[in-house]
């Protein structure tokens, strides 16, 4: 029987001890604020301790852990699947927001509003197994490029974010993903880019279907959107805990913030403010995509930690240094 | 540095591997087939290996986990709180279902079908936020008796099926309940009854909506109702992986049961037969509760386990000898 040497365990020691965590974090207040947060709630010694099953943390994704312009990636997705569908069979294309999505014409699309969205979004995710839809999800990523980055869209995680989601799960955190985004479109990249399985993505559902035949099917229409109010109803019904950290970057993340934040004992609320116009994009009140009013208003007052893209982080995408 | 004395550790390792991890099933079939499935699958050199993330198994309650007669232990739940609100309020009671259910007159309110079911139900169950509701459902645990056995009913678990659980946990399993009875009514018991987290059970759940100053709170009418082929839907939704076992015991898991032993790779169904009218009741393809045709009908067929309880366990209620 032999055990590891001592001497061995002792040099590691500090290294374990002090290796930054969050390396692509500048040294901000924002970056001592979560660590000073995460070393409280997981000191036993300390009055604010939090045992390890309340330990849940829960962020939103666009925005928030992979970027979201000049749409939302999964709307981009859905555009190409749609163009490759009507390749085969025109005659979907029933509606001129159809047509333009085809065309790749989101400024038409988001003239025509939610209904516009919508529309786009069932004719391209709807009547084919659950199986068979994250196969195209899959293929879309590998073959995909962004219009300006030419990153592949997985590859445009915010390291950070990936390095706060690591870091939370050292500190025996449970991280979620909640966010308006679709579920099943999630779950496709959710465990290589951020380390998180499929049971802990939550996210805005379609309909589905059990067949024996055929098993799980999607079917026509949207079942629930997890965005505003449902954020923290979808939580409660699928997690059943309130958090003691939430993540987010718009209004749309506002609720699933303040319901975190106003629960007993220590909290946190993070917001990313996209501020960096040269590394990404800058943008808040009058993003069509990613509006954010109230959590720059109300947040600072209920003690959320507004994070400056700009200034504190050194680094934004996993795929780029 | 101190270790283990080795002595003391190579003395207990006999113990550790030949310890019966299912005392109260006898040495039948059901318990052989299921030890082998489990053998199998957690044995990294078979063809059959499972890797501990996709060891999900999935569990029906009533019927399955614990008793559900002379009627679902969450209707006398239901009917109990309600004679306590009609007491504070009798203008509550503005129907016959109702008035039959403060009186406890299960028959009548089985002659209204369904419709007097949901009415009994939202009756009970609305109005309050999460938290007092369950704190209610507490209350009652804590003072309710079964009327035949008069045990507290969270001490009605199968002390056999409580053994399973324990057992695919100790072996990797991740184990969820999956019941058409109410979601936040199970939390309250599930993790000291089965060890099953909040987040690990899935059930059928009514309106809940979100706001600032009152948190979630139980609105009128149900979201989702988690039986039949709404199992499956729920599952793959929630978990979004095909369980490798499931188990159940009416044909309300039929669809989740032939969903999970229809996939590919090693799978198990699980059907708990109640065919002990002394220790527990007798009753299959006529009782209104827990009516099981189907799964009696095609489930050998399919491979599935079926349980015989009268002879294949030892002991009915963790709560009894």
């Amino acid at each position: 029987m032999k055990f590891p040497s001592l001497t061995i365990l002792l040099t590691c020691l500090p290294l374990i001890s002090f290796a930054d965590p969050l390396p692509s974090w500048t040294d901000s207040t924002s970056k001592n604020r979560i660590v000073a947060f995460v070393e409280t709630v997981t000191d036993p010694t300390h009055a604010d301790y939090v045992t390890p099953a309340e330990r849940i943390a829960v962020f939103d994704n666009d925005g928030t852990l992979w970027a979201e312009q000049p749409v939302y990636f999964q709307f981009i997705f859905a555009m190409d699947r749609l163009r490759e569908l009507a390749e085969q069979d025109p005659s979907i294309l029933t509606s001129p927001a159809l047509k333009a999505a085809v065309e790749g014409d989101i400024e038409t699309i988001l003239q025509g509003g939610h209904d516009a969205l919508i529309e786009v979004v069932n004719a391209s995710h709807t009547g084919t197994s659950v199986e068979d839809f994250q196969t195209a999800v899959a293929n879309w990523l590998d073959t995909a490029r962004h219009p300006e980055t030419n990153l592949p869209y997985d590859r445009m995680t915010y390291q950070p974010m990936v390095e706060l989601l690591r870091y939370l799960r050292d500190e025996g955190f449970k991280t979620y993903i909640v966010s308006g985004g679709g579920l099943h479109f999630m779950r496709v990249f959710a465990e290589d880019a951020y380390g998180i399985p499929p049971e802990q993505v939550l996210g805005t559902y379609g309909e589905t279907a059990y067949d024996s035949s055929t098993g799980i099917t999607k079917t026509t229409g949207i079942a629930f959107v997890d965005d505003k109010e449902g954020k923290p109803v979808n939580i409660e019904r699928t997690i059943g805990r309130r958090p003691i950290l939430a993540g987010g970057n718009s209004d749309g993340d506002f609720a699933m913030l303040e319901w975190t934040t106003a629960g007993d004992g220590p909290r946190l609320g993070v917001l990313v403010h996209h501020t960096d116009g040269e590394r990404e994009w800058a943008y808040d009140r009058e993003s069509p995509i990613g509006r954010l009013v109230d959590g720059l208003d109300k947040g600072p007052d209920m003690g959320w930690v507004i994070v400056d893209m700009a200034n504190d982080w050194s680094r934004i995408y996993t795929g780029a240094n």
